[in-house]
């Protein structure tokens, strides 16, 4: 074949804190023997996207310096938070966990997916083309559109992951935050079917309705005046000890950690000033609040842990085997379990456009944009 | 025998929001087949007794309720926190976690213990007397005082347990605050003898010069204006990624972890918006500072853990092949890595004057006392 040129959304940030998003044309040339040449038709933009994306910039900043055919946007970012950056100053970095498309052309051990559809994972896909490996994509069922594949990968396995790592670290339930997101809602079907009580947090009511209507006997509304005493009680009630939170920032994880302490204190023999000897670990695994996270450790004692929770290493750690059956539970339950919903698809360029980004940009939980670079 | 009488001293919370120390007398039978009567000649004070002693209590509200033979002071705890102290409301609790003394009489299984001195742990050690299980008790080695096997268990098996963890969770260096204290010293003679590099962090040049005295390398202090470059810099030179913090709030931990980071960044590769792939591990063991610990996470990525440690939960965890090996190494080395120093030697009546307790409590690194409930 002879070279694909396609256009590819980029993130700079430069020294004088500016961060740019821009679109950069890219050749790819013929696809080598373990990869495969992929039309991207279908990416979701994911919260951890957007970290790449805007970094710590101020989006009220936003200013636009491209146009026509070529958009492109610029923002500041605050003197403060430049340090944090640092390592990626002057780097044209390209975005986009994950999505899926349409093989195009295949290396030698590819042939048999010319014309298939598949999810892929490993950056860039907000972009229209993306060279990958052949063992970081998988072949759709028949059937399948390209958006059901788009997030096949980010949200079901880091969901599947907290299930595992549960039962692995001997916890009978589990506490989860930003709970109404798509990942909460694949983590409540898997929970629902795997057996194990989760007891979901959100921020209002319309979440906690998304929640209930896929069958969560267990949803909290975190700006409730009961908020606090409905947490232990639902603690004591399923006995969960171990918490997945996506927001990071504040005093939640914190009250998390109190609330099964109260739940244990409930049964406990003898006062220990040390705390009950129920083992409490929480997992940090997003940074929807980036405000430092506060512990107000005496409320829980010594027994517990709090850490931070990322996908690739967990992936790593947890060997092939464990991987494969993950992937194929995923595939199996594409269009069920692991189904996304989209507030919206857009365009590549239209991801550079004021109202969109500021759109998309917002977080809001159950809320989430598609990236179709065909249209 | 005939039943023996002592005084112990006791704790006391009620519902009105009163802390009282005073002291009970406690009559004690004749020895269980497996347990010994000790008579208790030295007791220290440690952070984690004071913890137990005064729990939330307002000190500066300090009032005398007793006098003579039988002194008593009381305290007010202020009402925001009584709450957690809720679980031992009403309990006239006993103190003092560990000490040593001379056996005067033992059931059928610690008849040779007669007349020794032993190390004991258990608490409620500062009383005239203890019965205690003869496995809870070492016999001190030949020539050794009751002071010099007072703190042969908390502080040495804390400082061991710290080494045993950096080798089996396979880091190289350790970061330790507070590090003047009894506790810190012994480490840093562990670690000397075991050749881990320890980076020790303290509060004054007065308490530097005491750790320079025996032996290390590597001592910065927090008050200092380039304290955080230098730790960052000592982190890089080491390779340290654990560290076990006595103080727990502020953010202090955080800075750790910070230093850690930016130590595993000046070797990365490439840019990473999750942080280096480098795992940081912090453990709490103490409560010096009671405010919140504050995780500034986004200065140290998603790969660490900050934990609770506590010592108890730990040794029975690790086993006891291992904590009898731990407590070989403490006797043969007790008055050499395990030598404790006092600021004083008070006795159990003296520990219910305002201006010793005063004293005791200010939990100022590298003071301790001793009681001597014989004076």
């Amino acid at each position: 074949m002879s070279d694909v040129k396609g256009l590819e959304l980029r993130t700079t940030v430069d020294a004088d804190g500016w961060l740019t998003l821009d679109l950069a044309e890219v050749t790819h040339a013929a696809p080598a023997d373990d990869e495969l040449l992929v039309r991207v038709e279908a990416a979701p933009i994911n919260p951890s996207d957007l970290g790449l994306l805007l970094g710590p910039a101020d989006v009220s900043t936003l200013e636009e310096i491209g146009g026509g055919d070529r958009p492109a946007l610029r923002f500041r970012i605050p003197p403060a938070r430049l340090a944090s950056v640092r390592a990626r100053l002057g780097q044209s970095l390209p975005a986009g966990n994950e999505g899926a498309g349409t093989v195009i052309a295949a290396g030698a051990q590819g042939q048999d997916l010319i014309g298939r559809k598949v999810g892929m994972i490993g950056g860039a896909m907000f972009a229209e083309y993306r060279t990958i490996k052949r063992r970081d994509a998988v072949p759709l069922p028949e059937g399948a559109s390209a958006a059901d594949g788009a997030a096949m990968f980010v949200n079901p396995l880091t969901a599947l992951a907290f299930v595992e790592t549960t039962r692995r670290e001997g916890h009978k339930a589990i506490v989860h935050t930003a709970a109404a997101s798509n990942l909460g809602q694949m983590l409540q079907k898997i929970c629902l079917a795997d057996g194990i009580p989760l007891i979901n947090i959100v921020r209002s009511a319309e979440q906690a309705a998304i929640l209930r209507e896929i069958g969560a006997t267990h949803v909290l509304n975190s700006k409730d005046d009961d908020f606090r005493t409905r947490l232990a009680d639902a603690c004591a009630e399923t006995g969960a000890t171990i918490g997945f939170d996506a927001i990071g920032g504040g005093t939640l994880g914190s009250d998390i950690l109190h609330a099964m302490e109260q739940a244990a204190n409930r049964t406990a023999a003898a006062y220990s000033r040390y705390g009950s000897d129920t083992f409490k670990q929480l997992y940090i695994y997003g940074a929807l609040d980036t405000a430092p996270t506060t512990l107000n450790r005496l409320a829980f004692g010594f027994q517990w842990s709090v850490s931070g929770f990322l996908l690739f290493p967990w992936l790593q750690k947890a060997g092939a085997e464990v991987v494969a059956r993950m992937r194929q539970r995923i595939v199996d339950e594409l269009t069920t379990t692991f189904a996304s919903r989209y507030t919206a698809t857009i365009g590549l360029r239209e991801a550079l456009t004021p109202d969109v980004l500021r759109a998309y940009e917002r977080k809001a939980t159950g809320e989430k944009y598609l990236i179709d670079p065909t249209r």
